[in-house]
């Protein structure tokens, strides 16, 4: 056993890992070809957290180490596993556009799209869930997601700077996926895992790279439980 | 004299440089400390850049080397000049978001708020100028920019993923200024040098950045003839 747990955001099926965030860290683990053992983990989960001294995940236990965020996690791997398949090319600074852009612009806007799916998915935290979302979004989260279907071309229109990329190169990260890829497609594997919408159009480039992006690193994401949109 | 030669555009004035493409690589030689000459050029002139087999500034000439395209320019620059401040800290293709971004997001908005005041800075070029964009955006261009005061909300909400990396650190690039940081500040500096319209907000991070940026490199751009806005 390599010693190396990821806690990871589910429901009730422990196998589908959902969060966008748990996402970056296990495409990130798959692109080094680093074995982990997924710890599931749901949102009320708080006390068992503690020992990281940290109330979200993904947090990797890695030998001795405790890493909690995806960010932090993304820079322990480079740094313990520099001969492996490296996540970031460049200095950490200059991929924090591609997190912002993903932060402030995909994830919120696919949020819109899906947030109403995602209670059917959990168990005992569902309330908690719900009371909290609809909080942030100040309405019922069916109200979010109504005329859905009818919001999908505003929403594919945001993702015109993906589009700009994959004129020139596969992945965000050129001619293979490094750490930007597994921003973006942390995103879009949320969706994935909690949605049957189709957020994309077959003929469009973003899908294209979503999978090449599923069938990456062995086909991992592709095998993992999904609605498969 | 450095042998230097930078192909701009501009209009009825040869030190009002407005394009978004050339602010990108006069930004990048200041960055990198390298004297260049400004050899003016107006739209219609295509005949001037035969020479370059290309239709479009900048165009660098370098000594001997005739360098078309702002992002050739600066993959250049960083080649010919590996020891003074890098403009490319990772590889090339790691800085095609932010450009995508740039090109399909920010520069198309600005370009709805300030496409109207451009014609007044113009000459003989003016009529071209005017039919090539009403074309293009299907409409007059004082109905294109009408309502603009109206619809600053809205294009500064776009503005986003720059005010999450400026939670974080100073610029784009990081502690200082990169190439990220010249491709986004070109776009507020085609704006800033043809159109009164305020773009940004003094409270708002971006117009700090923006303004470290104006003082950047001795005051390049903060020196260059703008409405100031």
């Amino acid at each position: 056993m390599s010693g190396r747990k990821l806690y990871e955001l589910c429901g009730q099926d422990p196998t589908r890992v959902f969060s966008p965030f748990c996402w970056r860290s296990r495409m990130a683990l798959a692109l080094k070809g680093l074995e982990f053992e997924s710890v599931p983990w749901r949102f009320t989960e708080t006390d068992k957290l503690a020992f990281a001294a940290h109330d979200k995940v993904p947090i990797l236990i890695d030998g001795e180490t405790v890493v909690p965020d995806s960010w932090a996690i993304a820079q322990h791997l480079d740094r313990t596993h520099p001969d492996t398949h490296r996540l970031l090319q460049g200095p950490p600074a200059t991929y924090r556009f591609v997190m912002g852009w993903t932060d402030s612009v995909l994830s919120p806007g696919i949020g819109r799209m899906i947030v109403s799916d995602i209670p059917a998915l959990l168990g005992e935290e569902r309330a908690y869930f719900i009371e909290s979302r609809e909080k942030r979004y100040g309405m019922k989260l069916a109200d979010v997601t109504a005329d859905r279907e009818a919001r999908l071309p505003a929403f594919r229109a945001t993702l015109s700077p993906l589009r700009q990329v994959f004129r020139e190169q596969p992945y965000l990260g050129g001619a293979a996926p490094d750490y930007a890829d597994c921003i973006v497609f942390g995103s879009f594997m949320w969706a994935r895992s909690t949605s049957p919408l189709p957020l994309l159009e077959p003929d469009d480039a973003v899908f294209a790279w979503r999978e090449r992006m599923l069938d990456a690193a062995g086909g991992m994401a592709r095998q993992a439980p999904c609605f498969g949109a």
